[in-house]
């Protein structure tokens, strides 16, 4: 078996755990930096795994379009592509469709659309995002799902949620026929020993947003379908309030599989972590901590801050005392300000390698605290002093 | 004695030496990749240090605009502020002044210009760079010169010339000044304590342009008004041919100081580099390798590549093979390929380091060379390959 999941302890819905991959183990609770094209924006994977990330992302809709799904397998595949030996999952970018393709069609058979890039005509089906996976070869890969705009009215989400059920069934014929039959051969000139295809995990997405209901419903069409080695909730953290979020995550909770991993996606700062991990979830992913750290914005243990600020320009303190991350120990504030105010691509690389360094490490903290019994007094505590309060 | 140099091998003009500074020694002849805004564009110190590189470079011009000498100053100085526990050199900003500042009227007194950065208007006299100077403590600082254009005629070049001098005595003057009375004490409120005024070497700028007798002129001039740690050869590699580039040099040689460091500013490329040290150059700095890293060129031993070349698109050997830097020990030039049509940040990382390595390297090799007495054929047949010949 190259997939299991142990939990080894729980406080309430909380729990520490291990997800054990084809490419190692992956201690729960975990943050997974995002790696759209094959990298982490601005950081090296030296510098990734020196932050105590285990799982790192890719996103199938981006690697699809360049450099091809097919090229990234023709090279060894997407951890040798991008020289990350740990554990890997690809989104399908059914999000990346729906907010930047030009011109999409949703129909029953897939999602029509042009390219952002240069306004190809592309096919997304169910079944070609499960090719594109599969070349990909990433351990964890994500189905194909319909979003649904934040705020949709009921028989919209509803929709969607049981259409993503659909495409979830023939992501798992296609997932499954490959399995069985091997990958197609490679269409494009390679010249390249093709390497076996890897074993891998498909996850379901539940759908249907805030409406209550609906999500429980998808878990149910989720579990119906087949067995699953980890479960997604998707569709949340999309503009809604966060008490919505959180009261959607307890009402799927109790339905989720206690035994497997529940991932909450594209989720999120770190308020958003310690309410999830409260609410038995164990996998999160976002790139706020790299694209804030792009715009000049840390975490810090008393929320973020902006490192232009004046107030900054002779500390000479670092931007987070006792932050064992590389920007913490090596730089102070003025110089920081210094780099983005003179726009030095130093000053990105910084504050992204933090920011990713906090909410890793956040997580791993947490899992401490949820082994140690006293996760809800310490994550409290935390979020008091993350919230000025 | 704070600053020294001793040549410990010659092959005809070319020398291998070591040049000692307040903050250790660079082994010559050497390239010092250049820090502008106190930052190697794209790189860690780290990473900077791990090429082999021992000195570097900040701009006068650029840290007097953003953050401020004085700030920098209160912040410990130049090698404090950028965390470079090694040699550094300031340039005194004399050719940022004339290719990016506004409204520049260049009289006896100095240079006003208004701040390409928000228009300010500012006085740069020869007495104001050296308090800049000073204040930022670099190991090495530069005088305030005048360029002149590429192909000026005999008379604007020599008067250019002849004011860079006399602008060189009043820098010496007030160098020399500050070194007996300190410093002036800091404007900005800065709550630290403010350190003791580091000991400086100034280096002199022969100018002159290819105008043969100019630069001679020039160089008796600078000999005139004192003794001096090195020299630096200024207005070259401005558009000029390269024959006419190498026949100053040669006429320089001469007259230059044997014993003393010679530094060709703004120079240059790989074959600038050896047929700068063939003609008894010791020091060099250029932009060139962040900045064609930048934009996706790197060095190779046969000449310079573009990585986004479709060559490159299935192509799983390293960029430079045998290179030891990061960029060709772990990626390959498919990925490389990758990132940059990607546009990720990763990519200019990684070229940008392959490119500064490749320099340094150039000339640790060069002063092996010089040191195994084979420097003419081991450069000659560097030169051929680079130029495909």
């Amino acid at each position: 078996m190259s997939f299991s999941f142990s939990v080894s302890h729980r406080v309430g819905a909380a729990r520490a755990g291990t997800f054990l991959t084809p490419h190692g183990p992956v201690e729960t609770p975990a943050f997974m930096p995002v790696g759209t094209h094959a990298t982490i924006k601005g950081l090296s994977v030296e510098e990734v795994t020196a932050t105590g990330a285990q799982m790192v992302l890719g996103n199938a809709y981006h690697l699809y379009l360049r450099p091809g799904d097919e090229l990234v397998r023709a090279m060894g595949g997407l951890h040798a592509f991008a020289r990350w030996p740990g554990p890997m999952l690809t989104d399908s970018g059914g999000f990346q469709v729906f907010s930047l393709a030009k011109h999409r069609k949703v129909t029953e058979r897939g999602i029509e659309f042009r390219s952002h890039l240069d306004g190809s005509l592309h096919d997304y089906t169910p079944e070609l995002v499960m090719r594109i996976e599969r070349n990909l070869g990433a351990d964890v890969i994500m189905q194909l799902d319909e979003l649904i705009a934040g705020g949709a009215d009921m028989p919209t989400s509803r929709e969607a949620m049981e259409r993503s059920l659909r495409w979830l069934d023939r992501c798992r014929a296609e997932f499954d026929r490959i399995g069985r039959e091997g990958r197609a051969p490679l269409t494009i000139a390679a010249d390249v020993e093709d390497l076996e295809a890897p074993s891998q995990a498909l996850f379901p997405i539940v759908q249907g947003g805030t409406h209550a209901d609906l999500p429980r419903g998808s878990i149910r069409g989720i579990l119906q379908i087949g067995d699953w080695h980890g479960v997604a909730v998707g569709g949340l953290s999309v503009g809604e309030a966060k008490p919505d979020m959180h009261a959607t995550l307890e009402a799927c909770e109790p339905l989720l599989p206690a035994e497997k991993p529940r991932y909450l996606m594209g989720v999120g700062f770190p308020d958003d972590l310690l309410e999830g991990v409260r609410r038995g979830v164990d996998l999160f992913d976002c790139v706020v901590p790299t694209r804030m750290g792009r715009h000049g914005t840390a975490f810090t243990p008393d929320g973020t801050v902006q490192v232009r600020r004046a107030a900054f320009k002779l500390d000479r303190r670092p931007l987070v005392e006792g932050c064992a991350c590389p920007c913490c120990t090596r730089y102070d504030r003025a110089y920081l300000r210094h780099l983005f105010n003179a726009e030095e691509m130093l000053g990105l690389r910084l504050l992204s390698l933090h920011n990713v360094h906090f909410l890793v490490n956040i997580l791993v903290e947490a899992r401490g605290h949820v082994a140690a019994g006293d996760f809800d007094a310490w994550s409290r505590a935390w979020l008091a002093r993350y919230a000025g309060r």
